[in-house]
């Protein structure tokens, strides 16, 4: 079988490395180039000297006539507002499209907005007739749409963490949506490739801290996907926090237990839930976890734990942030969309300590 | 004005190391004695030697002759199980104790025996009588009692972080007690001094993990003083993780507001209720704050913040689990049982970065 | 083709886990046994949990009948003292042995004792007679001698990263012998899984030392290989350090150049030298070099500089300890005494960042 | 006795920063005004919240009319530059100057350019006429010449770790100055407050380098203030490393030793030369040391080995390049300037863990 033909655009940032790193041996797909508007000309390997050897490719001008165009599926591993732009010239040519920001996660323009406004953009959606077809690219909700579409918005990493944490709670009935909370800590990758005085090395050494009390834009994303779940509405508390480590999202989520709930119908509920699901691991109380476990991998694991004291559930939600919270979760996608095996290129353990 | 001895038990450890890095320049108190069952007629300094010129007292065994034993103030900083064991022949000889454990944080031997099963320690407390005597050492709550005790439980470090956050949420009965939730995240320092494969540093490094969840020995103390705050038994969910880091204990706490409650009357609590104390800093909404604006002090940082949309306040609490979590508190505790001023040697910004 | 059978001894520690993280998607040999002393029962995964679903094969005591021991290959991950002992039982059955420790780096048993005195070992070796067939593993020096042997003693980590930076120095005779001094920065994985007091998280953060200041056993290895090399006896200054990272040893090599010896001369000397080697990339004084580029990758970067002032050689060389350092180079030792292509299960860039 | 006033320019950068939480309780001298470019108007404790209630000075424009400017002291914690074109009209005033840069550590304008050019600079000296009444900042060699000029260039931090592990060496005619090699590695810190792409953190977590091999500027007033004291010119190889910790420099110093020096010999010129000295700290062979242990304090401190088999002095220098290596430095020839004690503000032991 002839490899189907990747492009990734922002191919300089984090999310363009690590897809890079996912797909150098991908045994169905291969990249053909890369697209960004920074350090065009030089090679890849320049920039993440770790890639010498496994990809060189230059990195191209999205207008350079010499960049090769005859993708199968490119990926906008961009910041917010780029893919509205620039997916439909993609698309129009019958190239699949993965979009890594927040660009295609919602159907409805109007809920876009409000998603935009939390991200201080105030410009109408590029392309809203774009957005009945996209599909928001979490396979273990939505698999068969994937499968379907050729529009894909990839979640947000904290958006991940949570929503896989919640979901067979919320499917079985065993909390109360109105008590939801998500306090989620993310190692320093999620900043992204460019520095800042609060990513700063010596700033952040040694120094934690919580931002974007109750205004975080992916809460929005956790909302709206925990409602059609649960049938009605959710509005949650999510505080993010970053702490100093590079990789790694944990998220405590709390909810009040229905009556009568333990931990033996919780277990049980979410072993069903996820009993096929290839990235998910669900521990009971007894073993602890930790971030270390799916650093380098595309695995979410889940700890369930019960506090009887007090009726609460609290499951401890660990992903990669750059993997399953984003660029594993891309090629995941990409895999279902061209019906691979889901786990092509994934099945890597990380590495440890 | 002669200056006051200090005894220090438990001097090997890091609470003992914090003790002599606050006590060695203090205006009015002179540590006369360093004692340990480990590295015996060992120098101080040879265990931690950025004290050499500092203090380079010799560490004596509990039962060296040699080593002075009249002074009038003794630390215990030691584990569970030392004070209560040895605290009585210290008090007997008009010695006042301040013991950083759990020993004497409960004046009833019952509350006591359930803080002891946390720990899985199952002997009855070994000097019950001496427990109704005993002050629980949070200067911001128990300052009159502290100052009339001769003998002082020191606070556990989560413990400080949260009964701050919320007392003046609950004495204003701004919050629901019920909804409470703690999520407590420490660096690593809180481990103390012995190594174990958990605080390995190849272990432990680009790792975080959640623990003990619901089963923390501190949510006792935290328990039974906001209860005696909010006049009303509370019981509280807490989840403390550990993070790769190494000073610094940030608490992000929600609790469920009562109607028609906003930011404006919960920075009114909190500035009202704080105004006068030497190392509360309690800042709005719009000033983002971080652990290491507390690192090396013995400050406690709040940062105030409501989630309008779930109705949570979320309150954000920094300390250093080394200073106000732990030898800072112990300092403050004998400044003012012996009615030095609250801050004597105590007057430091840390370091930053 | 069947896949060889491996079997890995002392496969709790990081080196075992290291063989395995490569050796799960080796496309011509899989793991059959894990054999250790601690933790016999448990699966590998319980201690290492990345690795669930990738290998969940349960911990042999060395004496369990259970245990299957037909392999083709073992490999001693284990400490000084243990494959000496043990290799010659595995070797009688015609199995191969690749050994990490030092027991089998040096073909002489005086030699030997010299090696185990800088240890702490005052036994002579077990198994002297073995000793001339045992092979020193660096593919770049030994490759036609690792392909006839079925005993390979695996290089030291320092000593991998002190080699491969000399040997074009001292085979093109670049340098005077006795200038040589390596100046070796590692990072904390390299200390192994065992707790200690110097690698306690909070004792190692924010801390680096030098440590065996010119007592180093690894440096006899190195004398021994360059001598080989250069033809006359080399004896060199050698200082390793500890830095708070996990991963990497960087060595700075100095050496006096020969008069008229340059850049251009020093370039030349390693293109040639590495020029077919795979794990081996060589840069020049423009592009400027980082442990992270070779983080969880068995490559070794050089980075060649000459101080034009002094007339030194400064060669930095860049190695994962764990990779080419260890596991990394077992495996490619492995490739080689079996014929397979020599990157086998070897060929990724690691994670970044 | 009142109190100096002291000025500080450059207020904004780590090193006015570093000032200030050493002269907030100087007991003879308090910080009377902050001078910088940026953050005019705010509280420096806006920009340093670990300041607040120890230092709420606002930041004043250097042409703020408002900003008191009647001091006895001004501190350039600028860079390069800044203070050579500024200096004249602080030292026309009667104001005492001591800058952070390499502006003032040359007394020979020639010897400046040599410094500009490998800074990049390539403009002659902004008031040449100043510099033959410079003093270089480094106590333990000019105190004298410190006491009696007003213009002090405080010296380079790896200068410092340098030259204090060297001069007893020189001076006592050890070893052979052309065999000298300096390999040092420091904290992050060092970098100053801008951020960069190299000290973004992610970029630089679990990563360390080398950098400038051979052409860092630092070595200039290395190698000119050890000329001094050999006696006769002294060219050093010198190479930077970075590591990712916050605080520290860690230099490894290599000389030949010559004939008949052991380190009995060693240890006494050392301990000869430093006996008065009260930030130098001596220790042979038997006691290893860390960067912890200096941490947050002004001290030097010095590991003495001897390497027997090849004949090499192994001296490893141990400051904290933000202390002893910049703001430390500076209060020290402020003390001493003024006719303070010269441990003034500086007796603290630092933090540990």
């Amino acid at each position: 079988m002839e490899k189907i033909r990747v492009g990734i655009i922002g191919a300089g940032g984090y999310g363009g490395c690590g897809a890079i790193e996912l797909l150098h041996n991908h045994p169905y797909a291969k990249i053909e180039g890369l697209i960004a508007r920074h350090d065009t000309g030089r090679a890849i390997s320049d920039l993440y000297p770790h890639l010498k050897g496994f990809c060189d490719l230059p990195i191209a001008a999205p207008d350079d006539p010499d960049c090769p165009k005859d993708f199968d599926v490119v990926f906008f591993a961009t910041p917010d507002g780029v893919g509205q732009e620039w997916a439909p010239e993609w698309l129009k040519k019958d190239i699949k499209v993965i979009d890594y920001s927040g660009d295609f996660r919602f159907n409805d323009p109007d809920f876009y907005s409000r998603y935009a406004a939390r991200i201080g953009r105030d410009k109408p959606h590029a392309s809203p007739w774009l957005l009945p077809q996209a599909v928001y690219g979490l396979p273990e909700l939505h698999r068969e749409d994937i499968l379907r579409t050729n529009l894909v918005g990839n979640p947000g990493c904290f958006a991940v963490s949570c929503i896989l944490g919640l979901v067979p709670a919320l499917k079985s009935r065993l909390i109360a949506p109105p008590s939801i909370i998500c306090d989620a800590k993310t190692g320093v990758s999620g900043a992204g490739k460019n520095p800042s005085p609060t990513f700063h090395y010596p700033a952040r050494y040694d120094a934690m801290n919580a931002y974007k009390v109750s205004g975080h834009q992916h809460v929005l994303e956790v909302e709206k996907e925990l409602s059609l779940v649960a049938g009605e509405e959710v509005t949650l508390t999510f505080t993010p926090h970053v702490v100093p480590l590079c990789r790694g999202i944990l998220t405590t989520i709390y909810g009040q237990l229905m009556e009568g709930i333990g931990i033996a119908q919780v277990m049980e509920a979410y072993q069903v839930f996820y009993k096929d699901e290839l990235f998910l691991r669900v521990f009971g109380p007894e073993v602890l976890q930790s971030t270390s476990h799916v650093r380098g991998s595309n695995f979410c694991n889940l700890w369930l734990n019960v506090d009887e004291r007090t009726g609460k559930l609290v499951v401890v939600s660990h992903i990669d942030n750059l993997v399953k919270g984003q660029a594993g979760s891309a090629v995941q996608n990409m895999n279902i969309m061209f019906g691979f095996e889901e786990g092509a290129g994934l099945m890597r353990p990380g590495l440890f300590p």
